[in-house]
Order: structure tokens, then C-alpha cells, then sequence
């Protein structure tokens, strides 16, 4: 496909920057976002808007969606005025939203009956990844479909690779958001033990980081946590979101996840309390709570 | 301390090659196990043995013990013939064992009015480490005493952190025990959603390892996760001994660690099914068989 017309529905903390990158790269875009803002700021540096996603898609070979959860691209999509009804055979919808891996096959299905190709494609390095096009890309779909918008991907993203057939991306999206939430889990219970028995949390996070024990969250996040600086980053609600995709699919699947479990009901905490806007390391004032809560003997040691 | 003689108690697979490490650096040995394979080793490369925990200290300046648990270090530093017996001003009791911080500071206090001087210093690192001399040391205790011994830390380890009072290298430690939990525990209800949703392992691991859920333990035993490689490595019943302390001492301090909870009720089920000799990275086998047990309906996308 040589100088596709992108159409970019989507432009929040996320697709602003991502669409800004597309731009750059000299392709074509028609934008659409329901906040006129971020459309305005496309517009000034020359992307055309559509009024519907429908719209969007009749002036757009490859259409991008970037959302917050299943239900926002299962409407853009199939809905009234959605992606589905200016499908036309040949063109490419990929999702860069991170949604539930039964909703990306669904999507993918329902266009496929129109002849639209389809990737699931979430991202993971957060708001600083979009602004500097370092995404890592999750693809899920097929390789020739990949090869088509590769050029496409390597304008947002430094790594891209092909996980399986569609869904596959949503799924590793899923794998590493409970990978996330166990580092940023295992980080809050040791520094909040550690703490209450008197230890400086600095020291704890040298010792653990020169280690088995040493993982990415603690390396970047780590030093703020001890400071209280809980500025996201990547708000506390968004990683709920995740969880609770996540336990569904491990339910569709018949898997598991005693320990995700238990991270998600500490981050419905989270948000109950008020929490929601704070970094996903705000998990740790929970703990600190429940701590205060005790009223058990302590040592003196 | 200038040519200290240097007393060791227990000669298991880590305190053996620590104690052969102090030999080739020098110095004089007094060895003490129940098992005499290694005492013979040891003698045959230059040690003496002595009889009992209160001779090996009579006969030493610094006395070193490296044991499983918490009952054996108060067994063999306060009990009958223990090291309280042979105890006299200026001699240092190091216990490299990983115990409960409320033993270190009960055995610290017992010794410290007998005149001697105490420093818990748990490591990590395990067997390799050990064996190579890399260990990381967390060690609690005053300065003054440490500075006196690291060229005997310094013959077994690498990093020596100073984490605070007696009693504060093993509150590191089980921090440390928590966020290698919690990094095990991640990498594996990963990696069974992954798999069981069709993704390849090898993918996941390497998306995610790219990223923000990167973690140390993935790096080193995803590969051998992934091929059913459960070769110790750490047993998991040490791992799960490590969590009792971890638990016990989270009440002591009235620090509640749900999800270090979770984690211990797995391995509980891991030591259960006959899993205790497995790398604690066997955690996922549980995680399989929860998954197996399950009987939902399974997306086919």
C-alpha cells in the first residue's frame, strides 16, 4: 500500500501524539475525536476531520482506533454511522486501544464479513512512549497484513512484533499488564513492611534493585514512590480497567489468577478511596492504609 | 581484627562454599556440622573441626552461622553447648541464615550480654552465587562491627549493604523474598493466560521482558519456565519457609500483605502436590492444574 490516507479515531493523552508522529511521517490523515481540541491541533498542522467514524472510513484506506475500553470500539466499529458501514474490501482497521481479547476477534470478525482486514494492535509505554514514538506494538493478525503497515507502525512505535492470529496482541497486552501490576504489588508490600519495621525504603530499593528482585517498575518508579510523587505515569483507573479485562478473560478461558485477583480488588480500593487519577504506584497507599488500620502488638526490636 | 580465626556452623549448600571461600582468603577455620562429608572436605583443605557450637566459639573470634531456620540459629547460638557458652567480650557472632528478624534480635540481645558483638547478615544470590563468591549481603548491626569484618564479608560476597540496626538485613531480606514472589508469581499467571489463549510463550516472554514488565527473575528462568525446566536454582520450600517468616513478621509490624498471602497459599498447595524440591519458579504447575480444573466454556477465537 504506497501513501495510504489514514484515518485516526481517537485523539486522546495517547492517539494525539501518536496521529502528531503520522503526520510527520508525511501520510495523510482525517481525524475524529469527540473533543474538538485535539482535532483543531491536527487540523493546524494539515490533517483533514470526518464527522463519523463511517465518514472516516469511505476517505481512508487504513483506519486507527485509539479508545478507552471494549465497548467505545465495539461502537465506533459496529455501531450506527461505525467503521463497519464505510467498510469496503481492501481496507485495513487496527485497534490500538487495549480492550478485551473477545471483543478485538469479534471487531476483526464482523469487518471480515466486509472484506476489511483487521490487526489488534495496543501499545504499552505510556503517554512518554507515544510523545517519543518508542511504543512497544502488540500485533495480533496476519503477517501480510503487518507487512502492509509496517511502515505505519515504525512512524509510532520501536518495537512491533507479531504475537498470532487476531486477538493474540489483546492477549500479550493482558500477560504484561499482570506482569505490571504484580512488579508494582511486590514493590508496595516490601517497602511498606520494610518501613514500618524501621528500614530506610532507599536501602530497599538498592538492595532489591542489584538483584533476583529487581525489575523495571522499581528501577523508574521506584525513587518516587519513596518521595510520595504518584503523578502519573499511568493513572491507577486505566490499570483497573486492564485488571478487570483481564479476569474476564482468564474466566473465558478457564484460567485462574489467584494473585491478579487479589492486585485487583487492592486497585478497587484504590479508586473507592479516590485514588483513580494517582500513578498505578499509588497502590502502595492502600497498603499503608491497611497498615494504619492494625492494631496489633509491634515489636521493639 | 587482624587475622581473626574464624568459626563456622553449618556447611550445607550454601555455608560449604562460603566457608571454602574463607579458607582460600587466608584464614584460620573452625568447622561444625552434623553432616561430616563437608567437614572432611573442609579439614582436608585446612580447617579444624571442634565439637559443638560453644567450642567452635571458644576457639574463634568471629563465628559465622548459615542454618535453615530461625529455631536452629536460637538452637545453636542460646541453647545447650551453643554459642552463649562460649561467649566472651569482643568476639562477633555473623548469622548469614535467613531467619525471622525477631530471632536476630533475640539472639543479638542474649549474645550482646554475654559482651559479644552481633550482625544478621542474610544474603542473596543462592547457590551461584555462593559458589562464586557474588553474594549480596543485607546486613543489620552497627558500623563499627561491620567495618571490622567485610574483608570476611568481602571473600563472599559482592554488594554489602548496611541496612540498619540488628535485625535489618533480614527485613531486607524478606523484602526481598516478597518482590522475588511476586515477580515469580507474575511471569507465571502470565504466562498460563498466555498459553492457554493460544499466544506462544516464548513470545510473551519476550514482549514483556522488552518492557515495563521486565523483571530479573523472567530474565533468568522464563526460558527454562517455558521448558518445563524446574531444575533448582531456589527450592520452593525454602521459598515458602521465607514466606512464613515474611507473614509472621507482617503481623508482628501490623502490616498486612494480601497479595504476598496469595502467594504463600500457592506454594503452600506447590509443597502439598510434592513440589518442594522444585525451582520456586514451579509455582506455575499450580497454576496449571487450577487451570486444568477449570471447566468454562473457552472462547475459540
Amino acid at each position: 500500500m504506497t501513501n495510504p490516507i489514514i484515518g485516526f479515531i481517537g485523539l486522546g493523552i495517547m492517539g494525539r501524539p501518536m496521529a502528531g508522529h503520522l503526520l510527520k511521517a508525511g501520510y495523510s490523515l482525517v481525524v475524529l475525536d469527540k473533543n474538538p481540541v485535539p482535532v483543531d491541533e491536527l487540523i493546524a498542522l494539515g490533517a483533514k476531520k470526518a464527522s463519523s467514524p463511517k465518514e472516516v472510513t469511505a476517505q481512508s484506506d487504513v483506519i486507527i482506533t485509539m479508545l478507552p475500553d471494549s465497548p467505545d470500539v465495539e461502537a465506533v466499529a459496529l455501531g450506527e454511522d461505525g467503521i463497519i458501514e464505510g467498510a469496503a474490501a481492501g481496507k485495513i482497521h487496527i485497534d490500538m486501544s487495549s480492550i478485551a481479547p473477545a471483543s478485538a476477534v469479534k471487531v476483526a470478525r464482523a469487518l471480515g464479513e466486509k472484506g476489511m482486514r483487521c490487526l489488534d494492535a495496543p501499545v504499552s509505554g505510556g503517554q512518554v512512549g507515544a510523545q517519543n514514538a518508542a511504543l512497544s506494538i502488540m500485533v495480533g493478525g496476519e503477517q501480510a497484513v503487518l507487512d502492509e503497515v509496517l511502515p505505519i507502525f515504525q512512524a509510532m512505535g520501536k518495537t512491533i512484533t507479531l504475537c498470532g492470529a487476531n486477538g493474540a496482541g489483546q492477549i500479550v497486552k493482558a500477560c504484561n499488564q499482570v506482569q505490571v501490576a504484580l512488579n508494582i504489588a511486590g514493590m508496595c508490600e516490601a517497602l511498606v513492611l520494610g518501613a514500618k519495621a524501621g528500614v530506610d525504603p532507599a536501602i530497599i530499593l538498592q538492595v532489591l534493585g542489584g538483584g533476583y528482585a529487581q525489575n523495571r517498575v522499581m528501577d523508574v518508579r521506584g525513587p518516587k514512590v519513596v518521595r510520595g510523587d504518584f503523578q502519573p505515569g499511568f493513572k491507577s483507573r486505566f490499570h483497573f480497567k486492564d485488571l478487570n479485562i483481564i479476569l474476564r478473560t482468564g474466566a473465558d478461558y478457564g484460567v485462574e489468577l489467584p494473585v491478579t485477583t487479589t492486585v485487583h480488588q487492592l486497585f478497587a480500593e484504590l479508586l473507592d478511596s479516590g485514588g483513580g487519577d494517582l500513578d498505578h504506584t499509588g497502590l502502595i497507599t492502600v497498603l499503608e492504609r491497611l497498615a494504619k488500620h492494625e492494631a496489633r502488638t509491634r515489636i521493639d526490636g
